[in-house]
């Protein structure tokens, strides 16, 4: 029988690659639902080649131009339409779904995501928010539910298969390789005035706007450090990273015999995509991918972080190290600090200064321990790191 | 209750390291049965330390010699002795022993490690040999017999690593790293007038004479490729090399959803031995041991093989896809014709075509069935490879 799968998200890149994968192992999987935003018209050009029983639009007032755009594509009108969280919470939680592919960006998503958790569904997931914001929240109720959490980015999906090779209670540490991003040697006095058209050129993987900042000022990497923690259960001093500029070796595990295990591949999210929906099984390389060519590549490099001229990465620790509320407004805060950013009213250098601000402010509380708690600290995070870009 | 160990060639490079884990270890193993050569004094103090029950010199003329040793390293008169290949075989399968690590050289304790195999221990494979010529009958014994075979050198322990990242129809196909040896960079005519001096310089590792030769002509590398035939289980067409001269990655393993697995660590015989020893867990590094600092290593380096220049690497790979004889007999003349370019009869280029000369005269007859099989090949190999000696 062929797996079920809802995809939230499903028109963003992600989203499009998930499908790709889908297309080319129609024996291993079918699509149940599709989740979308605004994006109306590639929504339903994928309902029309896929074929769900539901289609969600992002928002209650998109519903009937989606109808429209179905109608159009050629999509049988039996189809089922939803919208917003509601619709997003449906399609996630349908009998027929075994995976949940979480891809949506930001928080959008999360509740959806959530209650997939508690139906006990297998999670694909790409939106490092669950992790970061609501880790502990998210990785309890999925041990409490039978749900199992397949990280789908190359770093998290690299360590899952290296720990394949110990025990738990043999690992010495996770090894998160970063490729440093666009700035990875430019001076501390320099980064002061990046501007966001060279923030947003990212040497090896084009993504949205938030997270190629995000890779710019390894804040990206610090979310990682964050994600590792609820993924993998072991705490921030066994978690370290390593500048990789070469993006090929995608993390590492370290063991205490001294053994380091190494994932490496072509960058390609196909990749970490199908190994989350198929794992413990490997499906084949898609037809038009290349394999690795080590002996092209030459020569892999390695070097240590600079936590001086990168700030984020240890503001993320901090926040990890923190626990309770600290890593959900981190997370805020940075969202609103990359849009002040993208939008020219902050400076690059001035991002981790809103979020130090933000977490000067946020009250050590104990953790959240329900969804609304953690939306609830997402809001109010948002709304002080809005005062602190609009004061600097 | 700790493990009971055998350990066939004590008083060598991999059986005195084999006695450090234990002695870090001594919760875990305890030594039941010691055989080595001639280096008795060795021997004796070994047996001081570890008090086996067992010991067992290399030929029944050093019995008394080794019992006078005994006495004066103040070992307990109640130790038994033996001798030879019957004292081996007595020693590989006592009942209290669980574990042999075959770490003797050449054919010696090939017909110990045999019968241990019959007897269904689990064996740490540190000798090549028996994996090369007796491959075929050694691996199908020990499925008889219930015998485990963890392999005791940086590759293939590298590969049994990486392999339990997926299964075994997944795998697209294993990746040997070789250093390349101190001719990496040798042109193909100044390689004709090597001198065993200039060959004996390994860039890696310090190992004896005939190794460090193989390791020169690449023999050592297409060796490998008929034992990781037989220890995993893959066709010869599924086992490639790449050069990697800085010796850190020990291996890889690339699997068919185009993910590459590799195994990095300082290189250390002590980690394949304990990880043999112990499996399926893993010891923690031993006191004395620097884990792996990719920062300062900065770089890792891989380049193709060059088959032209390195001859034996083909050769090997020939003798596996003929099967049958074949890789026994490409064993047996190696070692001869390291033997005479060692003692200055031979030069360097001439190794490969001596091999090549007993390879053409052995008949490609059916499978080395029993172990009389595997010895008769040898002898009739070296006799040949003997006359082209003299012959060249």
């Amino acid at each position: 029988m062929t797996k079920g799968l809802c995809v939230l998200g499903s028109t963003g890149s992600i989203g499009r690659q998930c499908l790709s994968v889908v297309r080319e192992a129609r024996e291993r999987f079918h699509v149940v639902a599709l989740c979308a935003g605004q994006n109306l018209e590639l929504l339903a050009q994928q309902a029309r080649h896929f074929s769900p029983k539901l289609v969600v639009a992002g928002a209650p007032e998109l519903v009937d131009p989606l109808r429209e755009q179905l109608r159009q594509a050629g999509v049988s009108p039996s189809v089922q339409i939803a919208a917003g969280v509601s619709g997003q919470v449906e399609a996630a939680t349908l009998p027929e779904v075994n995976t949940v592919v979480s891809a949506s960006h930001g928080t959008t998503g999360l509740v959806a995501t959530y209650k997939a958790i508690q139906a006990g569904k297998r999670i694909g997931l790409a939106n490092k928010e669950v992790m970061v914001a609501a880790g502990e929240l998210a990785t309890r109720t999925a041990a409490e539910h039978g749900a199992e959490i397949l990280p789908v980015d190359s770093e998290h999906c690299a360590i899952h298969q290296c720990l394949r090779s110990g025990r738990h209670g043999e690992v010495r540490r996770l090894i998160l390789t970063a490729s440093g991003g666009p700035f990875l040697k430019t001076s501390r006095q320099r980064l002061e005035n990046i501007t966001p058209a060279e923030a947003l050129l990212h040497p090896t993987w084009r993504m949205g706007g938030r997270i190629t900042i995000d890779s710019a000022s390894m804040m990206n990497k610090g979310l990682e450090i964050i994600e590792a923690r609820w993924l993998f259960g072991f705490p921030s001093e066994q978690i370290t990273v390593l500048i990789h500029p070469d993006s090929i070796v995608h993390s590492m595990v370290e063991f205490r015999d001294g053994s380091v295990m190494a994932q490496m591949s072509v960058p390609d999210m196909r990749l970490p995509i199908q190994y989350a929906l198929d794992y413990p099984d490997r499906l084949a390389m898609n037809s038009d991918s290349k394999g690795l060519d080590l002996v092209a590549i030459k020569k892999l490099r390695f070097a240590a972080p600079d936590a001086r001229r990168f700030p984020c990465l240890e503001l993320a620790r901090a926040a990890l190290e923190a626990g309770g509320p600290m890593p959900c407004a981190l997370n805020a805060a940075d969202e609103v600090a990359v849009e002040g950013f993208l939008a020219g009213r902050l400076r690059f250098s001035d991002i981790p200064r809103v979020i130090e601000g933000v977490m000067s402010e946020t009250a050590r509380l104990s953790s959240l321990n329900r969804l609304d708690d953690v939306l609830e600290c997402d809001r109010e995070a948002r709304i002080r790191a809005r005062e602190l870009v609009a004061a600097l």
